[in-house]
């Protein structure tokens, strides 16, 4: 996605060879105009697959989720959990979630009553590197019943095994952009 | 505002005296179609303040401070963050929340280059009890320089002393739905 790329490359940075930042415009501060435009891009690309039900996980991930979940016209988001709450109790899902990159783990958590067994679900986030966070959404899905209908991310670290692993599953993925390498700061994006 | 009253009311759960549970629609499963609508109505009471900006602290804030945004011409979000990051670097503004409810503290931060001393910001949760989260956020933007037009939230505690602490402030203060007690499991709420 042209706008996208473009947001990247005027207000990302590429840090090392394996971190972009992306907090003027993704993750900190939010463009909300870009990010209504990349949920209307997600949604034209799932809409034939029906979608019920938006799934990603806090805290980056809650706004393209609900752009798209708007474009998909009002759909339902669910935001799984990194961290504990006193409201949250009851049957629950959940998936361990180990971070090579960050080399700790979490528990993601999502109470049954959010996912229905009937539901088509869209999972989308900001970023898909390794891919532990989908895997671990994947299998929340997969807990209650339901069927996974793809995912969707604005940023894929193509050099990163999340986006293959998925795809060889059969996992319908869609990346808006797709970084090939980042190289003494710069970040070059994969043709197509 | 009767469509959140109401939803509060079939969806919500009231525990103990103190404890609104509205994961159903608000703060883990979204409701889409409402968070939509709420923000047009935080929206419509303060666009003559003429916000440039909308700060919310992540997770359960950031869904009502994008819809709010999207309703006052797709100004820009700012989430402040609750946890450590490995890209939240620079220099920053933070404060010290306490939290009485739940007994612990936390550090709220935002990266400076997100709040400039020019801004208009607008305050967005989706809780206000006893007003720590908020005034965190107040805090953050007068470290910028910058001003803060109002603040709005979904859900007022009005048993609890947030509301009335900003408002002794002259902090324009502005809440969806404002319960006043929480009985036997009953959520009853104040009129007007």
């Amino acid at each position: 996605m042209k706008a996208l790329e473009e947001a990247i490359r005027r207000q990302g940075e590429g840090i090392g060879t394996e971190i972009v930042k992306v907090d003027r415009f993704l993750n900190h501060r939010l463009d909300t105009a870009l990010l209504v435009a990349m949920g209307r891009e997600i949604a034209a690309v799932f809409l034939s697959d029906q979608p019920s039900l938006i799934l990603t996980v806090e805290a980056s991930g809650i706004a393209l989720a609900l752009t798209t979940a708007q474009a998909l016209g009002n759909i339902p988001v669910v935001f799984a959990k990194k961290h504990a709450s006193s409201t949250l109790n009851g049957e629950m899902y959940s998936a361990t979630i180990r971070s090579f990159t960050k080399g700790n783990s979490y528990d993601m958590r999502c109470a049954a009553h959010c996912i229905d067994k009937k539901d088509r679900v869209l999972i989308v986030d900001d970023f898909l590197a390794n891919g532990e966070a989908a895997l671990g959404m994947l299998s929340l899905i997969r807990q209650a019943g339901a069927l996974c209908v793809g995912i969707a991310v604005a940023i894929e670290k193509a050099f990163q095994k999340g986006g293959r692993a998925l795809r060889a599953q059969g996992i319908k993925t869609l990346s808006l952009a797709a970084i090939r390498e980042i190289r003494d700061g710069e970040i070059l994006f994969q043709e197509g």
